[in-house]
């Protein structure tokens, strides 16, 4: 009885869906009575924690109950060592998607529109409703996104376009020729936001380097994150790198304290760390070779994929494989929600986890 | 040359004024050459981290590869157990400046209204501003909350109501008759956001206790932190609690991932460290009465105070005093951005640090 709060929120946020957050292996194990769950479903880094960055995290805990720097100095320093990025270019997140979320508040407003694509990344479509702007969502090229009808799409209300290269779930990507001939016909107060979020992985020839290609276009934001190949998930680190407008006004949305000590810590450290970016990057290679060979012997097909997961085509309804998989002890992504229902995607694991992902898999679907 | 994309910003993110982050001890020991710097300026808690919540983030940092869980399960229970909070309607947030954004953001549109007082906490202006509303600022009566003037500032566009109590940076609190009193007259329709930071501190016979509250009034929200008593500041904690349809609306919002994996585990263990808590209720009130006990001999007025800080009247311009305290090598926390250029904010320290504040106010100001 009483007030109908729900009637009393914002019309954007009345049409979000409410988040249904993904089942821990943890709780899996105890559900099923599993002893050794191999979990690929959230595109985490099978490696482990990085050593260096472990350590640093660690040391910072002794200074738990101060807050952190809010202008993250040292962190923001070793961005500029490490990758040449000038502090002042820079937005830093609790992970990427605060700073996704921080652009849409930024720059829209209800009536605005915002493209994407697709099977693009569900937080872009979250973003811009909650925000209250209208989605302008273009249809897939091959499940990948097709920037000329991203283009065509543009009208005088479009204040932002979500790219992500590598896409998530589909893996699919964008090479610099595309990409460059896109913002070179794009009018420059639309803002691009390029979602690299994948970018350590990928070892495609024509790859575009969006931190190189924010010297030629003032409207292009790159937004990186820390979660997948640094392995730095669990402490929530993400950043945007822009032009120093833009980079000022996402500063004064952004809550000051949004990135915590040991995460601040963390990320400094593992930005040194080459040893475990190539090893991360080695194992996921090799993993990626086992993984769709093995689902080419199921007959299984699989979208050609440039980051750490890799999505295929169950050949029927997904959900119930998906069921079937977990009693097994194999946790994959299904990727409904996406509108791909006969699709699951799988994060590439150990060379042993692998194994168990496509054994399970030959159990089920054979 | 080019776009101007501080124009292309929305109308409320233009009016907000970029953040100035404050000092870090560590940095002014290094400009300044001083070897022990006290810093009384954040309302940290003095006592350093519990050993228990430093033990239980160390654990959890073989994690820091997982994303964090989603929805927070096992502290949602610890919640539950030592403070009676159904996980239901509870929203989790990165600290709770996190959630009092959530708040504004869910049920605020441009052209609403949102009601606070002069001097109370700075993040409701900001969070105001950045959605576009309408601030309606009340004048304070004594320094604190004048909830007959909040009461007489409601409109058919009031969305949101803030109070803080106790209220930072002045330290003013509301007792349960006023509180409840005005809770009592207020359309049900608006939502009255009870921040209660603080609460831990406050030993001052009828206060209320906003959780116990929650059972009386749908349209109340109580948020919370561990940033200040439960010592978890560079960690990142906080939450709102708030009835079901409210709670459903935030947590649409709510990035699910933003409570990192050691801040999860910290919170948790924290909440049954009641030693730790009791240990630094009890610090507090000494080092309060030290405090102010020196404040009287130096002949400074200052605002009586329920938190872990105390607002004082400098007598003169507080911006130079601010200045020849930092050379001595103490760092309070100058509020002429609340329109209170006289007064210096001094958190409570330990008993040496409260002397060493004490000692170089004698100095500067006599």
């Amino acid at each position: 009885m009483g007030c109908d709060f729900i009637a009393r929120a914002t019309p954007g946020v009345q049409g979000l869906e409410p988040y249904v957050p993904g089942k821990p292996a943890q709780e899996l194990e105890r559900e099923l009575g599993l002893s050794q769950v191999v979990k690929l479903a959230s595109n985490e880094n099978p490696l482990g924690p990085s050593r260096v960055a472990l350590a640093a995290a660690q040391q910072a805990l002794s200074q738990l109950h101060l807050y952190p720097d809010a202008s993250g100095y040292r962190f923001k320093q070793a961005l500029q060592r490490v990758l040449g990025l000038a502090p002042e270019h820079l937005t830093l997140g609790n992970g990427s998607n605060d700073v996704l979320e921080l652009l849409a508040r930024t720059f829209v407003r209800p009536g605005d529109e915002v493209i994407y694509s697709q099977y693009a990344f569900l937080v872009y479509p979250i973003v811009t409703r909650a925000s209250g702007a209208t989605a302008v969502v273009t249809p897939a090229h091959n499940w990948g996104h097709d920037l000329d009808a991203m283009l065509a799409a543009v009208t005088e209300r479009t204040r932002l376009i979500f790219i992500a290269n590598p896409n998530n779930p589909t893996g699919t990507w964008l090479d610099e020729t595309a990409l460059t001939a896109f913002l070179d016909a794009l009018p420059e107060q639309v803002i691009v936001v390029l979602d690299e979020a994948y970018t350590e992985y990928v070892r495609e020839p024509g790859f575009p380097d969006g931190l190189e290609l924010l010297r030629r276009y003032r409207n292009l934001v790159v937004t990186r994150t820390f979660s997948k190949a640094y392995g730095l998930a669990g402490l929530r680190v993400g950043y945007a790198a822009a032009d120093l407008q833009i980079t000022d006004l996402l500063n004064r949305v952004r809550q000051p304290f949004n990135v915590s000590v040991p995460a601040l810590a963390a990320a400094e450290a593992v930005l040194d760390d080459h040893d475990y970016l190539a090893r991360t990057r080695d194992c996921n290679s090799a993993g990626m070779a086992q993984l769709t060979e093995g689902l080419r012997r199921l007959g299984l097909d699989f979208i050609p994929s440039a980051g750490n997961f890799v999505a295929f085509d169950c050949g029927r309804p997904a959900a119930p494989v998906y069921q079937q998989l977990l009693e097994r002890g194999v946790i994959l992504r299904p990727v409904a929600n996406y509108a791909m229902p006969n699709h699951l995607r799988a994060t590439i694991g150990l060379a042993a986890e692998n194994e168990r992902c496509l054994e399970a898999l030959a159990e089920v679907l054979t």
